[in-house]
């Protein structure tokens, strides 16, 4: 039993890890902390609601955390990608349950300090809610089973700018505490999401299905699908945040190598960029585990298989 | 006839590109401006005018430009790369020619202005010289018939750090000048320069022509392929310099593509690095034509051919 805490900003792709997460019998989704990304912090707090709503599985605490980058204000342009509502403009009912009264950080701090060594945490969005945590508790990194992130690119462009991408834009300075806290830490970056493809095929396939999950996911990612036509000509859609969770699941999918990370800070032109020094010349201790390349279309079959099950 | 100005800091693999430009009759060499870069520019300048004794073209003017970068103190590593004189410690005995007393900026100025379109300006070291002839005279952009600089990477790492290749490294300011100032621009990065390998089998069949040419070459060389195999474990070189050169002698030996590509400047982790923005996210006119492949073996045959020529 692996037992996850995911920090997410729903999001659809984010909606898409979450519900590929609670097909696993073995996995034990503890509670989602959420944090401002690709919409503000109190819509990606519903949408949170809403998506366990959907998998029947509102039991599990939702707590809120940074609505904010560190150092500056709150400028995300996810809505172009993710819809006003952050779930494709679905526009859907308010969910039934609450978020929690807790702070994220606190929270993250109290679950893994109370099971040193248990919890895997995944994070999804922007890295706030973590540096927060981290820096109110430095031993927070030494008490979590593992961390997984979705997000930077150390061989090829960004998104959100042209070398950075956008969870590590939206806030460098929060990343690069994150990078330097001293957990065991796996980037899923772009680097490996940019090699997996959600085609339009693939969900109308999907859709068959019929349950409550794939109708869920074949409304929210029409907006998805239509952005990347328009924007980038494709028929389809990088997969991006199931990524990550696919590594929590079956890190065989992916081949990896440990390195030094640093972010680009401030308000210049590479700032959110992330750097593999490959050579040591910064002379600094391997910090991040890379992922490189992915086995996408055992990646895309293990996700189609947990995602339609009845 | 293409008439030319290098401005270089040699540097062994300057020298391997002045003298490639050289031996061709169509070329015509007007004149070597100097700038800090692989070692100090009053040494730097003691090499130009050494290479162009070996030639037999000592006729050629040699004139020194900057000692440092516009905003920092010079502190160069090349010599790592090049030796302590920055021609492979072969320690040659002081050039029979002396340096102009013009400074390089102002003189680039006059030649190009009282010659409009007619000169191809190479830079194969850092942009300083090039940043202050332009901020003195913005009309020289429109002025050269063409602009080719050796620097920058666009789709790999960089050398003198992770991200930032050494002559834009340099001087990122500089670079970032020369970048916007409306030439028109070729860049030959370590994208293409990276593709092209001098091994030490060639450089031996290289020797046998025995000329006073390849007999120097063979000498610079030996410290470089002593860096290459002790800190790369090559056995051999890129081909920085000669590959600019190579674009002005045969373009059709490149690949390239028009795009904005901006450098970042500061003291950040970044600094010097080039970044293309290809999907137009920033929103900026295209300035810099970017060599992305390079027919190697071609490019090889080619300067083979010429350096060898009795």
């Amino acid at each position: 039993m692996k037992r996850l805490i995911i920090d997410t900003d729903p999001g659809i792709d984010d909606s898409m890890a979450i519900l590929f997460a609670l097909r696993f019998p073995e996995i034990q989704l503890e509670a989602l902390t959420t944090v401002f990304g690709n919409v503000g912090v109190e819509q990606t707090t519903l949408n949170a609601l809403r998506i366990l709503e959907v998998a029947g599985r509102d039991d599990i605490p939702v707590v809120p955390g940074a609505g904010k980058p560190l150092l500056r204000d709150y400028r995300g342009k996810g809505y172009r990608v993710h819809g006003r509502d952050g779930l494709g403009e679905t526009n859907l009912p308010p969910p039934r349950a609450q978020a929690r009264p807790e702070r994220a950080a606190e929270y993250l701090i109290s679950r893994i300090m109370g099971s040193p060594g248990e919890i895997t945490l995944v994070a999804i969005g922007p890295l706030t809610n973590l540096a927060l945590a981290v820096s109110l508790e430095p031993r927070l990194a030494q008490n979590v089973q593992e961390l997984v992130i979705m997000g930077g690119a150390v061989a090829g462009p960004g998104n959100a700018t042209p070398v950075a991408e956008a969870n590590i834009h939206n806030d460098p300075e929060a990343a690069r505490i994150v990078f330097h806290a001293g957990w065991p830490l796996t980037m899923v970056g772009l680097d490996v999401t940019r090699k997996t493809v959600i085609s339009s095929a693939y969900l109308a396939r999907l859709k068959e299905a019929a349950t409550p999950i794939t109708d869920f996911i074949s409304a929210v990612t029409a907006f998805y699908l239509r952005h990347y036509r328009e924007r980038l000509s494709m028929d389809g859609f990088y997969v991006h945040d199931p990524s990550a969770m696919g590594y929590v699941l079956d890190p065989t999918l992916f081949q990896s190598q440990k390195v030094y990370v640093d972010v680009e800070i401030g308000d210049g032109r590479s700032s959110g960029q992330t750097m593999a020094d490959w050579r040591g010349q910064w002379e600094q201790p391997v910090n991040v585990n890379v992922c490189l390349d992915v086995d996408s279309s055992r990646f895309l079959d293990l996700y189609f298989e947990h995602i339609t099950r009845k």
